[in-house]
């Protein structure tokens, strides 16, 4: 037997946060395996996640444009946004991402207060693509900053939140305990003419012991006191929901899956617009949004090369390898992880499809160098790891 | 077909200097190796390269002693060595490593000054060996902070170096300039009666643009001006060795094979001892001090592991992952080479036969942090590198 060469490598990376987008991961990835295999067929998939990047993929992917917003940041600032008008098979379809106006990393450290952070700046995007006539609307979930159930975005889009005096609240979820009455005769008309659909961490809930205020306050910068005071106040805020909202009464809005989606974004949307909350790969992977189908790529390759900027115990708990190494189980095709860091737990990853992993560290060094000469050191560290795969094939052929 | 799993591995690491013996190398590999296939035979050969760690690691493979002796050091004050005293099949050979009592890691470094440095305490050992009854003393050259041309090594051993008014010369190569007679009357006794080898780089040489002052000088700290008094002074040495030695002028002793070990100590040896100068690889590995011959577990073995502390453009330039890779690529077997750090010039490695390479850094990281979890993280970089030997293995038997 000879030495097996591969005739298709599929490249699914994600994005490496604040450094690399999943574009030109993919491209280094690629890059540093044509070294190895000259003439080897490379598929580029970047992986959007629903996070940071995810309407520049997708407008990059289907022809269409990113249109730049200036918008309420989620202290009140205001920050610059931008949603994603899809072009080619997609046309049609707008992509908000929240993380663009309402990211975490657009709230300054020193004002990391989740009970007072506000969505409003999405629903200031999502009417935007409401006004340009878009049919449909995927509002990527992910990276969030914010803990507001939604509340800033569905006033955005003309929804009044008043107290018992019928007074509006005033921003952040710590202010929804007064919530008594929801007004919702200044809707935007496009409403009920769109589909929205939010692709979500189906495992986020809004209430309750696994809600947002427990699970993501702390990470996003409240004390104990805060998380138990949002805790409360998102609970008077469900109970609003289910009561007054036109499609409340017929969800679970305190623990249905994904209503706890971007700091109970996903609770609000669904509730007062009837957003749909699915899982966001088969959102953003199977719903026929890139040109491509994934699995279809997947099944005709000899090998998948994935990547993340960590790789750690967090992995498997639905970030993109790990949706990565489920589909290619499926096509029993192996896979190869690539990460910037292997953290605590990385190698947990094998009990979930990921057959291998290497670092793209080569020497000791700080984290800036690393991220300063991340495309060069993924482009080396990718040439490596099909070197050592190789080696395996030689050394399968010589036993053979 | 199904995957092929490696029934025997050779694991023949370098030790990582000033880090891990090559024998702490050998089982971190081998245990992460076992990680990942249980079942497999490893060979461990941890490979002595004259250097640091010689004697230790011969002494051990050999069941041998190590006999600890208060020398002269290289800047004179007293330093504790060793050299070993070979057991089983090698007793009555003794193994001195002359980085144990002149190497530049005994230099304080604001004393870095190689024409002041002295190989005595090599004597010292040599004599002491010879005192003891040995048949065969090799001599390990490597890592050494001299450029005496052996003359200190040769006065422990009974020579007199003397200046035109017949007074010993101080220590130091500088002093060498001034050198005129040599009196061997008082030659230790026993010289005659058994053989000497040294075991060293055999592309060093004493004199000439390619001589120890000028491509050592530099790095044993050495400024441009006592680099060319250092090398008129080795020019003197190896006139009066040729003219005066009773080996001498049967020899090269300015550019012949070796005569640059040790900053000089080849030619120092040779000459006036008659000790043999020989490739280090074919003493260490090929001259029978080693209980098991190398190339016969390779030429068993399904895959060749080596490591060094560092790879990099160097490597090729006969570090033990470079004999590594010729012996197994005259083997027919893949190298895979695992590096405490991978420099620059890294991928030079794979024009001579070491198919791929890791890096044992998962995270950016300071080098403190990566020496003091060395034999963690060397122990999980093996066994990540067997995972991607063996997803290359699946892919060819998917394939096949």
């Amino acid at each position: 037997m000879s030495i097996h060469t591969p005739q298709r490598i599929l490249v699914a990376p994600s994005g490496f946060k604040e450094s690399l987008s999943a574009e030109a991961v993919a491209q280094a990835i690629a890059a540093g395996v044509r070294r190895v295999i000259p003439g080897v067929q490379v598929d580029e998939y970047p992986v959007p996640d629903g996070g940071e990047g995810t309407a520049a993929a997708l407008a990059a992917a289907t022809g269409g444009e990113l249109i730049a917003l200036r918008v309420t940041g989620p202290v009140g600032d205001p920050v610059e946004a931008q949603w994603a008008r899809l072009g080619g098979h997609a046309s049609g379809t707008a992509v908000v991402e929240m993380a663009s106006a309402a990211g975490l990393r657009l709230v300054p450290r020193d004002r990391r207060d989740p009970g007072a952070t506000t969505t409003r700046g999405v629903g200031e995007l999502i009417a935007a693509a409401l006004d340009a006539g878009v049919e449909r609307i995927v509002v990527g979930c992910g990276d969030s900053g914010t803990s507001d159930g939604g509340a800033g975005a569905l006033e955005a889009l003309g929804a009044r939140i008043l107290d018992r005096d019928g007074v509006p609240l005033a921003a952040g979820g710590r202010h929804l305990g007064e919530a008594v009455h929801l007004d919702l005769t200044g809707l935007h008309p496009r409403i009920g003419e769109v589909e929205i659909v939010l692709a979500c961490n189906i495992h986020n809930v809004l209430c309750g012991p696994r809600g947002v205020a427990r699970v993501f306050g702390p990470q996003k910068g409240a004390t104990p006191q805060q998380v138990e005071q949002l805790a409360e106040a998102l609970d008077v805020w469900a109970a609003l929901l289910e009561e007054q909202s036109p499609f409340g009464a017929a969800m679970d809005v305190r623990t249905g899956a994904g209503t706890g989606a971007s700091g109970g974004l996903g609770a609000g949307l669904a509730a007062v617009l009837g957003a749909r909350l699915a899982p966001r790969f088969e959102v953003l992977l199977d719903s026929g949004l890139l040109p491509e189908p994934l699995d279809e790529l997947m099944s005709g390759a000899d090998l998948v090369i994935t990547a993340e900027g960590a790789i750690d115990f967090q992995t498997p708990r639905g970030k993109v390898p790990a949706e990565i190494a489920m589909r290619a189980r499926v096509a029993g095709v192996p896979v190869l992880g690539i990460a910037g860091s292997l953290g605590v737990g990385a190698p947990a990853v094998h009990d979930i499809g990921i057959d291998a992993i290497a670092s793209i560290i080569t020497v000791p060094m700080p984290l800036e160098e690393a991220v300063e000469h991340g495309e060069a050191l993924l482009r080396d560290a990718a040439e490596r790891s099909m070197r050592m795969v190789l080696l395996g094939s030689a050394m399968s052929a010589r036993a053979a």
